[in-house]
């Protein structure tokens, strides 16, 4: 099975609210989402679920790859998003660092800025690593213990 | 300004996923959203930042309904959001409930389960109360210090 | 190795602030913390820190109990904790209830109330289940990759 | 009222497990504390709820530093810790970064190192700043609304 050609041919969630990847690396990964109104809140503002899912897509990513080779998958663990400052236009641009690189657990750092190059976000993301045995992790996953 | 009006004509990020709320109080709020290909991450599952985004959404409405009338506005703060159990498919299900009414904050829990009614996701929310001052909340928001 | 004795004889952090544990199963762990001067911090209130611990403590004691007869430790992967109401005086209590037993991680919530039953912070806390391979966790710990 | 008298004054929780702070601005504060057997838990680790505390004070403190000269007081919000690789021996240095000063909220950063440098724990941290109104802040504090 090609995992890299699954994840190249992946037309969901992260294509709907637009996240470009511009860099991805094992240890830093860089993208951004356009502002439009299908990423706002009632109130006009970026919605802090599109933050959330930006770091989320961007520290499984940059896990994925290094992990799939080796026949590991990449889960998301938990998502701590911080919001500072709300972005209400432009392009909301982020970064994820790796901070942590354990046998079963990896743990990132996003910042999420905006086109003045202000704070807006901080994420820590905890990404699982778990063997793929024979395929892609799904709900009968190795943590679902009950 | 006819706020109840602005949220309920709102088409912004929960209609892009999908979101459907089914309850609505200041002391709890429910809510779903159909499972489809357009809220998947590369591997079929139900992508992270969905949960994350309907977790904030519950929790933003919830305060935004009991403060509106009393001038104020609901921002989030913080979303810590731990991944227990990946949905595949059928419906994701959220409830809101609110552990804490602060002055300036509110908290949150949310439970997100699957169609069987296992405990897939848990949210922290918490939301900020503050002065709308003539508007809704921008980019010049209050706690927007440095 | 006899580890509940190991554990029925630690004389560390636990009893250095005062925890009295009162009821411990797999499912809740029930707990309190008289206060003193020596729990609080410079304004006179109980410290962030001892909550924080609180919760770590009775989290990790609930899960360790059940998985140490499979010859599985127990140790914290995340504290998020969150403060509502401060405590000023009396006694801490604490409430830890599992939300999710999972192959590699439990997940528990915590409940901080004071004298009156007033809710005065949660925490979350995400214990990781580590085969014990001879001995307890130690600094050579099966996550430490890099 | 000498609210720097107070601070250096102070005999509660953080000299009981043996904080030592070693520098203390508003853009970094750093600390340390001596590893003994009264800061460990039972596996002879030092205690998750030791890390957690270090991270509240040092947060805490750089904050208060900044704004008690204006009549506003420094409380905790939330602390969320993630532990990455665990400490037996030696000294856990501490370091706090600010990363967001707003009117209402401080949000800081605190990595957590070994004698060898390696990275820990890592610690984010939300300090509320309120008003001190007469006094340092109390369990009629301002956000204890219900």
């Amino acid at each position: 099975m090609d995992h890299e050609a699954l994840l190249r041919s992946y037309k969901g969630f992260d294509a709907l609210y637009g996240l470009q990847i511009l860099d991805c690396g094992d240890e830093s990964v860089r993208g951004r989402v356009p502002v439009r109104d299908e990423v706002r809140q009632p109130f006009g503002l970026v919605h802090g679920g599109v933050i959330a899912a930006i770091s989320e897509a961007l520290a499984s990513v940059g896990t994925a790859m290094a992990v799939l080779p080796e026949g590991n998958g990449a889960l998301g663990l938990s998502n701590q998003t911080s919001f500072l400052r709300p972005i209400a236009e432009g392009t909301v641009h982020a970064l994820a660092t790796r901070r942590h690189r354990g046998r079963t657990t990896w743990v990132w750092d996003v910042e999420i800025t905006d086109d003045a190059g202000r704070l807006c976000a901080l994420s820590r993301m905890t990404i699982a690593v778990r063997p793929l045995r024979g395929g892609p992790p799904d709900a009968a996953s190795p943590d679902s213990g009950s």
